[in-house]
């Protein structure tokens, strides 16, 4: 179709492609969530809807997403790894920033009343939205620290909220005295609150509370792990011989791989070795 | 909160902050509305509920961000213009993409059974989902120019569809036929096919159709255009004076004012000079 | 020529395009200059050589490169005006800026015998080098608050490291009492210290110490400055018409009439409005 | 010292801060030197002279800039590569590029008398100026795809340059029918028309004009190359653990362990493993 003489400006739209050959992670938060779960009556200090709602809405995108090998939540957050190769949308940041965001924020409005049964969205309570950011990681080591990170994050939180919210429920304090009392507290002081005080084991908590909840595509098949990161430190570290380019036939193998492989559900310890290893064809 | 060793990831983030005193534009797209279009059986060639649900989105948006000073839309797609001076997030790229994007898509979901009273939302079908980017002008020509182009954009889409979908569902043309024919056409052609063969003038469809819609805070005050026209280029362009920093009353004031404006939507020609003389105080 | 497999690397470049129809300033800084002054014997607080020879580098670096309209420098420092709209190496930013640097290196260094006549560059003594950076300001009134801040600051230092020096050499102090004694004076402090103590009227100081050095392009055409203020002004704000792009030989007339400008050196105040009112072409 | 009201514009300053753990490849391109070195008289297909002043300048930035560990250059381009932790100019990209520049600059030209003794740097014939830019790559593996990219690009314009410059001047070719017989031929036609024709056996050239030259610190220490590998790979691959930040002690050593290094020029392969496998402390 005809263009316009004035399609001059189109000149001005710059686009930040993404390294190749580097790890993106798309991490996708909750604005002002802090109102929002008030204005709804959240539970304290977690929410199971709120986050079963959040995994569901992840676990969509990842469906959506191909190259979404990974993701992890908690709270309002939620990050998603996309194969170190990936060439969506070019890797063109402001494309793939805002369709991560927009497709979250679709899923989490649209599956709202499967969990939230007896409290609609509404304006005066307000709509849930949320914004995001991509980050590049160069290599398995960094990625495995973002999201070690992410988990700590998780439960130092969740320790924190946990205490609070039983010294203002179940103990009666104020917030502003339960804060009081916490204020430079560590971790055992605040599992010896519980215990001592409300004969709460946090340890027994839920998984989901206290790891979050990571998705990740499974591999049906059994693989020899050392071999596989053999192979890929080789790669990676030893030559550098280009790569014959995949043929179409093998791309295509690839992409059915994937396709077939399961989407689950873990609320697993993500810092230490057992998970990754297990899961060496994430980074392949 | 304490923080984990593993917080040094966190400085592999990056924040693009766009530049000072320059436009900022933001444009929210359908993404893949070409099948979601189908799968919802939008009218066509223009279907009113459709693109009156982007027009609420935009406006709800529009409230919700009150440095939005304007917006335009037709079709799938929308562009916000935010106040020159705006500091929102700190003018970063990927909170201001994915907060409008997230917003747009908020609204357009909640909103969509007051359009689509018929047509629920649902999987087969897909969810509608935009993405976004944002774009720099270093001046109100150039911003002129911008949405000068997006609404010739509109024109020229619009002229063609409405003669392609008449030559299929009143003509009888298989589409194929219908591209066949409009191919090589200038706008007088396809004017000239529309009334001869159909007895359809152009220029009667409805404005929101052939100019899209503009949504745009409405002063209340009259101001001496020429006064504001030349107040600004003496600003802008004749001194080098650094203006005393706004007082916290005037910012307040400033803002009230901001508030206290309509937010109204038009079907008005901006390309002309007309729509902008008679809101220099979008450039403020 | 053939190319081999391995030119896939080549996809890892990254170009930053520096936004259009914006000023590009190029500030080129000593490297280490605070040593390479002491080792080369420069006069303090100033050294009229090493001045000259500043300004020789930047009136030679203004003829090589055309889209250069102006420069500002004094002490270590040059700063460069590029036309609003160059196309130089389509405005990447690593060209810019290294382009700039390398040349003023070059003649820097080229030049050196001419004006230190009586000491050689050394390895011993180190070798001047610069580092550079490009910055984007948006309209004219950000690049003259951009030279005024330049020029402020040429002030500044020279009051304060005419003070200081006239202490140390004439007064007799250590360096660390001159320090002491001009610790939260103010211009007029020292000013006084000055006049009382050494009967040194800082007015009556050379120009090129006071303002630092302007290089600009001189019109030989009088024209009405009003009147290419107006049409500037026109241009930029009042419409969004796009400009019938230049014929060939329109570019060939401006190419030619800049050619012929001659470049000329001033050491004038360039915060006033005088110097830019006489120089309106220089945002044509 | 004060600052001006005018300090507001620093605010415009952009930086953009190179990727951490990734690879930063710097490379200093000649401007204009197919003119330069007419002008100059070089001799063709390679001049000596010219090819040791710019392994006398990369020599001498490497020895001014510690954290370079290698550079490899041929015709009139040279690349740095950066310790992959550097945090020199805290990786702020036009530092670095204009700081490599303007330094090889200032040493080419220091240097110049030492190698052309009988022709001196005059403006008629024109100054030497070099462009520079910054590359990232994530790995080793690209690492060594873009130094063997460098390489093979040298080989296949010396053996061009080599057989076009013997068909013109030994053959007597003019250079237009010197490229017409050469346009097409593959890497052993020249190698035949070299041999048969002029008795040339192109295995026999300068082992500096077929490879280029590569300046490497030198480790003095033998260590177990398999060990080394191994370990850097089980670093990036295996475990998310955060490395113990490097005691001040360690660090120094570091430092000081580098500084013991020789710098060491080759004319050596970099495409095979043996140089990589020989000098796996590169990467450490």
């Amino acid at each position: 179709m005809a263009n316009s003489q004035y399609e001059v400006v189109k000149q001005f739209e710059r686009e930040n492609y993404l390294l190749q050959d580097t790890h993106i992670v798309i991490r996708v938060d909750g604005r002002g969530f802090h109102r929002f779960t008030k204005n709804y009556d959240f539970s304290k200090p977690n929410d199971e809807r709120a986050l079963k709602l959040m995994n569901k809405a992840a676990h969509c995108v990842m469906e959506s997403i191909p190259d979404t090998v990974l993701a992890y939540g908690d709270s309002d957050e939620y990050s998603f790894l996309l194969r170190k190769d990936t060439d969506l949308f070019e890797r063109r940041e402001a494309k793939l920033v805002s369709t991560f965001v927009s497709s979250f924020t679709s899923y989490y409005i649209f599956y709202w009343n499967d969990y939230f049964v007896d409290k609609k969205l509404n304006l005066d309570d307000g709509l849930p939205t949320f914004d995001g950011r991509a980050v590049l990681y160069p290599n398995i080591k960094r990625i495995r620290q973002y999201f070690s990170w992410r988990q700590v994050d998780c439960h130092i939180n969740n320790l924190y909220n946990t205490t609070f919210w039983t010294l203002v429920i179940k103990g009666g304090l104020t917030p502003q005295d339960a804060e009081n009392k916490l204020m430079g507290t560590f971790a055992k002081d605040k599992n010896e609150i519980l215990f001592s005080e409300f004969g709460i084991n946090y340890n027994n908590e839920p998984e989901i509370f206290k790891k979050g909840t990571v998705i990740v595509r499974e591999s049906n098949e059994v693989e020899n792990v050392s071999d596989a990161l053999n192979r890929t430190s080789l790669e990676e570290q030893n030559t550098g011989a280009v790569d014959a380019p995949l043929s179409l036939r093998q791309k295509e193998r690839r992409a059915k791989k994937r396709r077939k492989m399961k989407i689950q559900e873990h609320h697993a310890d993500i810092i230490g070795d057992t998970f990754w290893h297990e899961r060496s064809y994430l980074f392949e």
